[in-house]
């Protein structure tokens, strides 16, 4: 099959790569119905994360399930299906309580690579849900969401218990930030407010159902955040981005007592004691685990009641996938869809 | 009057101080019935929080109210009163939300000094809660805990969200520490493990409440933890300490998803962004807002529920109060009440 493969900073090939086959009792294979560039891909291909030897890329999939192993009860070929990047089996302790991200048996599928044709996905009762029948063309983007952007943004909306009576501010205006927009207003949130100087993301925003954008950064941006909410700051902030400068700015435009939810992968973030103890705001994120929200989510967007699928401003062929990349990382495009 | 003031490291004085005045028309004056040394009072005793000119010292109080300003309405001279060491109005947004040591308003009585035989309390209105009438003398040293100790170690039990179905550990052996035992027992943990080394904090922890004890602390600590709770971790973990280590300590000895609940005033503390995002755990805590929790403190304590003065093991004359700290610096006693 073909597949994209990183081999160095900015070197993304696709190539011919291995078939995937079942390896265990428990995997599934599918055939991919679409697949997407994240991201948190654009760290390694920028070379902040280091690239040791070409590595197979993607762990954002939908698609249909071709095969599955003996032991898979509730999965079976045929089925459209959407996962989550951790592979879960959903039953352990830490699964029930909700945080199918650190499963007991959790595995990356980053390390499987779903910017392909097809993918192994282990665990296939735990991880994968179906939709009922095939879903319509038009919602496949919104679904391909589901399996990392949407259920990440709706992890740091929830983890900022966004809700009735609440204003919730967005840190990172990339296709997470986004995307805790319509988490924030589905939750019933009073108010919105993004920080975005883009004009096409802010106007992304405003469809998602922002009522305010800023656009200064840093602690500028806290001080006009602070003038909005009569000097207290925000309840709830989702935190996308995963910078030092990002995570402060989260936790400052805080009100004491408030919660930041930040989902941004954390990279050289140090988090001073002092000010957290003395912010007196709660702290919750980490990898989403989206597996808790996949029903509920693949129930809206068939629904029509979210359109998550308009992160997506970019759609090519697979093969094309090293320019997905570019234009991400150029910032000329939110996020980029993959057709196989 | 007579108070404690601190004229460098290690040089605790009592000494003749003005008499304390009404000086705001929302402020009381309280004559101190018992007042206390606070584990946060040796951070500048020991000299790692520098003393530039000799600083009334204490925080902890409680005693009869002498004196009112003009616009103090629900309390009046001769109730026996407990008070937080922040003052609050308790009517702003954040004090309704239950932050009051973030109040908009908020005062810091450590800057008053409350080891003393007189004190003014602002904004007495919002900050003092009155006992039913005058309290048994025995349940003096109890309510005069509820003031910081017990306040604080029971925000730590409610941010870590202990409860039904938990297993909750305390890092600390210190008054905080321990007083988180009742804390999580009074909100019906299943279990109560407490780190600590000392056998007679090991001991008072087991009357409070405590199921389990580990001795070992840092990861060994984490490790035997794990052991003990099926490899996950805890649900809550009270930090009451400050440190590095113990907030490491705290944060490792958690399991994904379960709640940290840190008390203890962070001196030194960097967190590590990306260890703390994968670690999937909730994080909250700061300076207790000891007025939320007071109203069913003082219910608790008169009932006989809970006996928190136990930790009290000096009792000295005010005069004494130099004592008080060299006992506690040199962990002699837990915590040293002083009569005025």
């Amino acid at each position: 099959m073909r597949g994209a493969v990183l081999h160095g900073p900015r070197d993304i090939r696709v190539e011919a790569r291995p078939d995937p086959t079942i390896e265990q009792p428990t995997d599934a294979v599918i055939r991919l119905a679409a697949t997407c560039v994240c991201g948190s891909d654009l760290w390694p291909y920028r070379g902040i994360e280091p690239v040791h030897e070409p590595s197979p890329m993607g762990h954002e999939y939908i698609g249909v399930v071709e095969e599955v192993g003996s032991d898979v009860r509730t999965i079976k070929p045929g089925d459209f299906v959407v996962g989550s990047f951790f592979a879960s089996d959903n039953t352990c302790e830490i699964c029930q309580a909700g945080y199918q991200s650190r499963c007991v048996h959790a595995e990356l599928v980053g390390a499987i690579g779903t910017q392909a044709e097809y993918a192994r996905i282990p665990l296939a009762d735990g991880t994968l849900v179906a939709t009922p029948g095939m879903p319509d063309p038009d919602l496949v983007p919104s679904l391909l969401a589901a399996s990392d952007v949407l259920g990440t943004g709706w992890f740091g909306a929830v983890a900022a218990e966004a809700g009735p009576g609440k204003t919730v501010a967005v840190v990172g205006d990339g296709a997470v930030g986004l995307l805790g927009v319509p988490a924030a207003k589905q939750l019933s949130s009073d108010r919105i407010i993004i920080f975005s100087r883009h004009a096409d993301r802010q106007q992304l925003a405003k469809e998602f159902g922002a009522t305010d954008v800023i656009v200064e950064r840093g602690d500028d941006g806290v001080a006009t955040l602070k003038e909005l909410t009569g000097g207290l700051g925000a309840h709830s902030v989702i935190e996308a981005v995963g910078t030092q400068e990002s995570m402060m700015q989260a936790i400052r435009a805080t009100r004491p007592g408030g919660h930041v939810g930040y989902v941004g992968v954390s990279h050289g973030v140090e988090l001073p004691g002092q000010e957290l103890f003395f912010s007196g705001v709660h702290l919750h994120g980490g990898p989403a685990p989206v597996r808790r929200f996949l029903p509920e989510l693949i129930q809206l967007i068939g629904n029509r009641d979210i359109d998550p699928g308009k992160v997506f401003d970019l759609t090519l062929p697979l093969e094309q996938a090293a320019e997905g990349y570019r234009a991400m990382d150029e910032r000329r495009a939110i996020k980029a869809l993959l057709h196989p």
